[in-house]
């Protein structure tokens, strides 16, 4: 993607540069990204380090039940807990984030790793389903300290979040039960998606036709990616599902290609009223990096280019807000306000995943644009999210960019979003400089 | 109530001062209220009257729906729909508002009102009720613009405001069928909440027990002063309802007195965690005019005390944004930050509760300290929700005080606080002047 803007002005934050808040959109001169030094790289890699470091021993410290199990995950600035209710997806997420930094990141290999992981999966082998449902695979949206269910959701989401876990986990301690447990629970999954919803118990309602939202294929490719790592036939066996999942995201590309609208027709129209209007800008950057890593490992470079063009960079330019920095949470496509009481607010979770859709976009396109973003990104996230004095970031500020809720872990925050961003970033930023040293 | 503070400072909106935002809490000298004269109180009759008068004319002006019936409350800044779904608790409590105006003022006893409510009464009564829901008296929380049911919610407030609108519609047309049907479909709410919630569809969790929401009793208590005004008979019918439901949101008052809690256990006892803690100012300051009201039927001094200083003054000490000024929505009794991410927001309704309920307790006690707090919150309501140019109030504010949200109708927001604390006001000033001139 060539520049189209050039501005004089070219302001973003390094890594060792004081902290400022950078509220303007820009796109930097290609000459300048290009020589965007090696140290610059390398000083971005150390941050997202021990950004790393601190976030891991941050949930190390505070959020293991040492006496149930499980994580607590309503944890306060300073790590003290608030509420004692488990919630189903951030456990599964914790589980998976756990054993994937084990797996994969040396420094990870650590037994206190590998122990509060395993905890995390009995305590969901155990207590996750709901047999009172009604229906034997559906897991509970909350439950409370010693496990029983508070609350079930019909929806697909603590499922998937149960499979993450369970197969990463697998992974790492070898156990083929588990992993069958896994598939098992994706194969329902997938029934419930494309087969036959009924078994969520959502009633149909006759003013309330079928809507597909773009959340729904986004988790089941996610899930396709996680299963199929490394394993052939299991990669096959998914392989429609993916594809299926692919296209239908690409649904969601509406008005000729110039928005993302988080809500489509089973026939990918566009649905009417403030739902049909909806726009989501950090599930699109989300949907972009799943799209990109999809086409890459299949040398598609017509959908690298829409995951890039499309899933990036129109979301970013109607989400970014111009004034005060950083992403908008919900936006409504023809500039209604949306009904959304906090639609205007910055979470953490939409900069995460455009740090990670930005650099792998540029990681493997070398486009000097994409890294400028990149840094815009960067320099707001930091800025406003990390905490450096108690450690772990902030989730949900206000428009203006100041804190509106401080605790670190709630009921949608947990130990995923941020350690996610941060891993592969660390991973990109590697790849970048060993090729820099080429 | 005597004052315990005295300021030096005394800083007040009266109606015909330029606006100016007043950011600080305080007491005024009672020698200073007192002399409050009786043109003030005539100048807040008359913005009172004239801004009733705006607000009903911008509903009928955009509100009814022509071709399907019943009422579109997705209504923008200017008046334009921008969603046509229509929600139930809304349709309901529009007729039952235009009803009551109708009624009891003699000004809005047009045609046009009449016809208006004729209409939306019409189609809740052919469209509120889903027998697809398997149970014979739910209603839907929201419709399709032609009727058919998109969602229904697992509670009882749908059904509350049905029989609002039900019981004044049949007072103003005379329709005994339509008195019949709101009667019966409060006998069946009373059984959902009093013997047996089975009907309401929500399955039981197990690590979820039954918990008291302030929000049902207050609508049982409401429910009854609708049906039981004027009949004798249906008032000795529902007398134990609402000898209960007043009992029931008197177990809010915790804490040794010093704080009203949104959820209790059915013992009465606080519950743990973010639900246990959870404050409405806003809810606390209705359900104490509500509580004022049934006081003053039955002389019942002791509960005038408890409703004023305990549901009244409490919930304001802790609710008022000393640095900003206005109401938050949500509060933490122990001071956390909720886990509602809207929480510091200001919205419309909190403060039309708290205009009259500050004026009803200063109507009938005539302590000067209350009519100060009235002063104070129409001050900050008046200079920021209220809208100069295109007219009604806006329903959401930053915690700053600016519009974050510039619709004038959504999913909840409907003619109805507003109108109705217009409305009452509007009384409450006409007894107090009139006694003025005894």
């Amino acid at each position: 993607m060539t520049c189209s803007h050039v501005t004089t002005s070219c302001q973003y934050l390094l890594p060792d540069q004081p902290k400022k808040v950078v509220g303007e959109t820009f796109l930097l001169q290609q000459t300048t990204i290009s020589a965007m030094s090696e140290d610059t790289l390398e000083q971005y890699r150390q941050r997202f380090r021990s950004e790393l470091d601190r976030v891991v021993d941050f949930w190390l410290k505070y959020s293991l039940d040492k006496q149930h199990g499980g994580y607590f995950t309503c944890i306060g600035k300073d790590g003290k807990v608030y509420d004692e209710l488990k919630y189903v997806w951030l456990q599964g997420r914790q589980v998976w984030m756990y054993c994937r930094l084990y797996r994969t990141m040396e420094r990870f290999r650590r037994p206190e790793i590998l122990e509060a992981a395993k905890a995390g999966g009995a305590f969901l082998q155990r207590f996750a389903r709901v047999p009172s449902s009604g229906n034997p695979g559906k897991c509970a949206f909350c439950l409370t300290r010693d496990g029983r269910a508070v609350k079930v959701q019909r929806t697909i989401f603590s499922e998937c979040f149960y499979i993450m876990a369970m197969d990463e986990l697998a992974r790492v301690t070898g156990d083929q039960d588990m992993q069958s447990d896994a598939e098992k629970m994706m194969d329902q999954l997938v029934h419930w998606v494309r087969v036959d919803p009924s078994g969520l118990g959502r009633p149909q309602m006759p003013g309330d036709p079928p809507v597909n939202s773009m959340a729904v294929p986004m988790m089941l490719l996610c899930l396709v990616n996680q299963l199929s790592e490394g394993r052939p036939a299991t990669a096959q066996k998914y392989s429609e599902v993916g594809d299926w999942s692919v296209q239908q995201i690409l649904q969601h590309v509406q008005r000729d290609g110039t928005a993302i609208l988080e809500n489509v027709s089973p026939e990918g129209k566009e649905l009417p009223g403030c739902q049909g209007r909806l726009q989501n800008p950090g599930h699109a950057l989300e949907a972009g990096w799943f799209l990109l890593q999809y086409a890459q490992e299949r040398s598609d470079n017509q959908l690298q280019r829409t995951a890039v063009d499309k899933f990036m960079e129109v979301p970013f330019l109607s989400g970014w807000d111009k004034e005060h920095g950083g992403l908008f949470y919900f936006l409504d496509v023809d500039g209604h306000c949306p009904t959304q009481l906090e639609w205007n607010m910055k979470l953490w979770w939409p900069h995460c995943e455009a740090l990670i859709a930005y650099l792998m976009a540029y990681t493997h396109s070398k486009e000097p644009a994409l890294l400028g973003r990149f840094s815009q990104v960067y320099d707001y996230t930091f800025s406003h999210f990390s905490d450096l004095e108690h450690g772990e970031w902030f989730g949900y500020l206000s428009q203006e960019g100041s804190v509106v809720l401080d605790f670190k872990g709630g009921p949608f925050k947990g130990f995923f979003h941020v350690p996610r961003c941060l891993y592969m970033c660390e991973r990109l930023l590697d790849s970048l400089l060993e090729k820099r040293q080429d």
